[in-house]
């Protein structure tokens, strides 16, 4: 079968033929339907994160996928549902058993998982790939074409869920929020921010001038974009208003100080990005300070569990088609793979297809 | 009535003569036992934080009390009712009411409350004070003589409150816990942990040598000193353990920062010491990271609430009488009341008795 992998000599993606993988007892297989495409990959790609399957000189690309059961192989699923895989699997050694039992495998510490198509694992850049059942989540047909965004949306549904969960303990209303990033992940967060919770008022921070695909997304959901290059993060209570909420999703590292000072008394700051280490120059007391006088919190989450994947495609379904038709800017056929992994001023996100439904 | 107040120029806390208040409709009149002196009261006294009432020349100290009710005036509650008040009140403007309206004053942004013996009102060191009886919280006769530490604990109750609900979205298990500071508020929080919440491993930091009266409190709790001049806070996970849970109460600012670093994955910082402004350099990158890929949280709290005084009760009434008693390092006479305001190594937490049970 066609699969889209990366060599251990990281010269970019490349199409191969493997075999058509066997599902184990306990495991079904699909056929792949569309395989996105996020800045992990590229990562990936670049070599600035993941790892090679052990005793593999090649890695399977692609952790955001969508397929159907063509063999149930005895478990629950049925042949023809429509299914997205969640990402992280055991290591061999079983550390992080206790969490993939309970079905916390996003909670497990780092070194104890494997993640598809990133770390130790294949993904699902191939035309069929094996999973646990108890792995695929199943997804509605209205949301087959573009249930390859279950995974990044599981993403948000999980840093949101354990950031209402920090503003649990008291009277907390979100009414205003800002999104850090205006890349498919912001758009889409943005879009269920409006869309699903119903926050009042959103802002989306970027650098870009109009015209632009994606502040056009921006404004079509009805929320403000916000250009850091003339209003910096901490400037934005002062020129827009304090928000109840930030989501960063830059990974731009400053962007998690600047998180304090944009929110409101009793906000909180959801971050999902992730940098790389920079030494830099902050007021690490007034920040301190704040974060205490102001009863603010800053909440980092990784990764998303089958709860959050159910989440998200109830949040999903919740969102109009001409958002994801307008977040999808190219589905490639797989003989074109290479132009999926291009990106222009126009491009925010791109998918690989297998098969169609 | 005898006072203990704060002038205008700043000279140190005075003895004067007051006219006894009158309970105005809804408030009662409380006849003060005791009230605790802690860092914020030096602050005032240093002219770094607080307000004088407006339209006084001095303010009336102290925010850490225990009284009787010696006139009910009609409220629900009865003559002999020994009582702990809550420090914010609404300011004349009422911008803070919805706050106070939802019993969630501590939630009330900058601006919008006063706190007594603290900002632009005056506090309970003297005789008698008068205080709506929504906001005196009945103490348990045990809990009588040392009832000046209901509102410190409070601190501690909505602290952990707040960090215990940011982990609520998944299966938390608290079992390692670190307090930054081995003040007054340190060690009972240090109780409040081991004693009521029952966490296994708990741990202390301090820089003190021994013999020292706070060291022996942590090994009396069966908790780890952890001196920071041999072991800084990013070490500790190396030298000792990753912390579930970390409870910042110096307000040394780079504490704050420093508190990721001994944070095991999926853990929580408790901040609640203030720090002032200070710029310096931190490695916010790989900061910000660690937040994400290890879903760890911080959360900022300040002050507290009736219900955290009813839950600060409680975990109180749990703790032993020997910690009160070795806490509780001087109860001083108002004929004498500067003694409580001097410091030396055996100092942990003094208190001014105005009259007895």
């Amino acid at each position: 079968m066609d699969a889209i992998v990366l060599h251990r000599d990281h010269d970019g993606p490349r199409r191969t033929t493997l075999p058509r993988p066997e599902p184990s007892t306990g495991e079904a297989l699909v056929r792949t339907l569309r395989v996105g495409i996020d800045g992990t990959d590229y990562e990936v790609l670049n070599g600035g994160h993941g790892e090679f399957p052990e005793g593999q000189d090649h890695l399977v690309l692609g952790h955001e996928a969508v397929g159907v059961v063509v063999d149930a192989n005895g478990t629950e699923l049925t042949e023809g549902d429509v299914v997205a895989p969640t990402v992280r699997r055991p290591t061999p050694d079983g550390s992080g058993r206790e969490y993939f039992e309970r079905g916390e495998a996003d909670m497990a510490p780092a070194g104890t998982y494997h993640e598809r198509g990133i770390v130790g694992a294949d993904g699902f850049m191939a035309e069929f790939f094996t999973s646990p059942a108890r792995d695929l989540v199943r997804v509605p047909d209205r949301l087959a074409e573009y249930g390859f965004l279950v995974e990044p949306a599981s993403i948000s549904e999980k840093a949101l869920e354990h950031a209402f969960a920090s503003r649990s303990a008291f009277d907390w209303s979100l009414d205003s929020a800002l999104v850090l990033g205006n890349g498919a992940l912001g758009l889409l967060t943005l879009g269920m921010l409006v869309e699903s919770v119903g926050v009042e008022r959103a802002y989306c921070l970027g650098r870009r001038d109009r015209p632009d695909p994606t502040i056009d997304v921006v404004e079509e959901l009805g929320a403000t974009y916000v250009d850091s290059r003339t209003t910096p993060v901490p400037q934005i209570p002062r020129r827009y208003e304090p928000m109840d909420l930030v989501y960063e999703a830059t990974g731009y590292a400053r962007h998690g100080f600047e998180t304090v000072e944009a929110l409101a008394p009793s906000g909180v700051g959801a971050l999902v990005g992730v940098p790389s280490p920079w030494e830099f120059e902050v007021d690490g007391g007034a920040l301190h300070r704040d974060l205490v006088l102001s009863n603010k919190a800053l909440v980092g989450t990784v990764n998303s569990n089958v709860s959050h994947f159910q989440g998200a495609i109830e949040t999903l379904d919740a969102l109009p088609d001409w958002l994801f038709d307008a977040i999808v800017t190219d589905v490639v056929p797989v003989d074109d793979f290479e132009r999926a992994f291009t990106e222009d001023e126009s491009t925010i996100k791109t998918a690989i297809e297998f098969s169609d439904t």
